[in-house]
């Protein structure tokens, strides 16, 4: 049998408050927070529903000058999936995504599966050495009509300005990110949604314990001991973000973990969706976990691995309708 | 001050010999080795010199089920760049490197800085609503000239089969890789160079004391210990590459440990040069350590920040020179 690295009590417990009072923001933070806060406001303005969209994964550096890291598995593909959809559904989207993560509409053209080169083709066909002015580039025929559709609705996002992307590595970016666009999201009340997609760490290293330099090797075993992140979903919930609709989501790989850890985060901060999903099966497979005053329901979303439909559709689909409902009951209520 | 987090003694230490031993192969390695076996035939049949680029980070992970890992820091770019003047200079070249890392060629149109999405154009201008079998996909005319420059440069190379692709993720998929891509090369002699500029992991978790599924968090801190991964460069020159001419790259953070440390490097393992980079300058300076019988000698090359000159071309051209030199020194001595 496998023995895990072994969890040890002891280090020091970081609330979110204490987080944020002792780790520095991000130099971009103020800037990054400008830019995001007009794009709000002009859609809380017009009335348009707005989601962040938080995606890919986190940094953990082990070096002030970075050199080695901690980091979670993630391309990034439900984020960016999902991002589409929320914007062919009418959402405004906020894209908050891990550096070099996958993006709406260029993760369909993927350096590494589907190169973009691959599908240009020089006409009339001529080799680097006699390359001339007269030389066109052209889309091979046969991939045209996919990459029309993609590059019209990117065109058309941009065009009517629905799509804002800001970027993170470091945890450290992502929960400064996080607090201070929650914050300015006030201003849409229930019409703002939390889709927190992004595999964020739940250890850290605080600036406090990190090495000036790289760290290093040749004297012995490498020895690191991480802090808890604080869970952040609480003062989402109950300060940054009270009347917006929170989705977060639960990855594991033991499936029997999968819905005791889902019902346990729903119910110990308060807010709206748990999705749950399974290393191996989440391309096909998600569980919706939802707490209505004291009842806990569960809806399994799933597609065929051979369907040419994208699980994100569903999700989507379903979570607006969700949405809805929620924003509708602010409504008599007030 | 900051302080580093601690070094122990007392875990096992690895030889390469112990490490692949004790250390499964990744699944892909046997069809791996059959498709560069061929491709490096072909070329050691034609006489020409073929080069092993090694590029980005390797990843160690904390899980079987992979959810976090350690990982160095590198976006390939040094690899990359690399690669494409080696192309150029008419080396066949074998470009290994970390999954989703940039590549050659594409590198000049990543998603995230360069988005090819933004020069291509719909004519006549559509919306995604009215999009009709007639729109056509052209590229701007004012990014026409250097896309066609890099396409053609790119086709060029595959039509002539200089370029053979391989990919890892993990510090044990890239020194398996590596070994059996070494041995392979044996075949080129002193035709065989190898550019490893790979950041390749220090430490890594031993297989049998790796968690099998997500570590769970909420119990306390993270606890890590790692061993040393063992120093292949010496096994590399005497066993697997004898006759290869062998690039290494040292990169650190603080510059007064650069020259000492590419030193101790050249003159512990016998391999041909070593290339110093600082984090923070790496793209305009570089210090190559060479060691001819009892001299070392040091070589700076420096490009300014505003040029538009890459300094990847100067090293290669240096190298170049070098590995002639070196190929040149064979033939006389047998």
């Amino acid at each position: 049998m496998a023995t895990a690295p072994p969890l040890v009590d002891g280090t020091t417990v970081f609330s979110a408050e204490s987080y944020f009072a002792t780790q520095p923001p991000p130099t971009s933070l103020q800037l990054d927070v400008e830019n995001v806060s007009g794009f709000i406001k002009r859609h809380a303005a017009s009335g348009r529903n707005v989601v962040l969209v938080t995606s890919g994964g986190t940094t953990v550096p082990l070096e002030l000058n970075v050199v080695r890291f901690l980091d979670n598995f993630s391309a990034g593909t439900r984020g960016a999936t999902s991002a589409e959809y929320f914007l062919k559904s009418g959402y405004a989207v906020i894209f908050m995504h891990r550096q070099f993560s996958l993006q709406p509409f260029s993760r369909h053209y993927s350096h590494s599966t589907n190169p973009f080169l691959d599908f240009l083709e020089i006409e009339p066909p001529t080799s680097s050495a006699t390359a001339s002015a007269g030389a066109q580039i052209r889309i091979q025929p046969e991939s045209h009509a996919e990459l029309l559709s993609v590059l019209s609705a990117y065109k058309d996002v941009h065009a009517q300005g629905l799509l804002h992307t800001l970027t993170f590595v470091t945890v450290n970016d992502y929960l400064w990110l996080l607090r201070a666009i929650s914050q300015e999201m006030g201003v849409l009340g229930r019409r703002g949604m939390y889709y927190l997609a992004a595999a964020v760490s739940d250890f850290f290293l605080p600036r406090q314990k990190m090495s000036e330099h790289k760290i290093q090797s040749g004297k012995g075993s490498l020895h690191i001991e991480m802090d808890q992140v604080p869970k952040v979903l609480k003062p989402m919930v109950e300060e940054w973000a009270r009347e917006g609709y929170i989705v977060s989501f639960k990855l594991e790989t033991d499936l029997n973990l999968l819905i005791p850890k889902a019902r346990q985060a729903l119910e110990r901060y308060g807010h709206q969706v748990v999705i749950g999903n399974d290393l191996h099966h989440r391309k096909y497979r998600v569980v919706l976990g939802k707490k209505g005053g004291a009842e806990y329901t569960e809806t399994w979303i799933e597609t065929s691995p051979t369907a040419h439909t994208e699980i994100e559709e569903e999700i989507i689909r379903e979570l607006m309708w969700r949405h809805q409902k929620w924003i509708e009951k602010g409504v008599v209520k007030s």
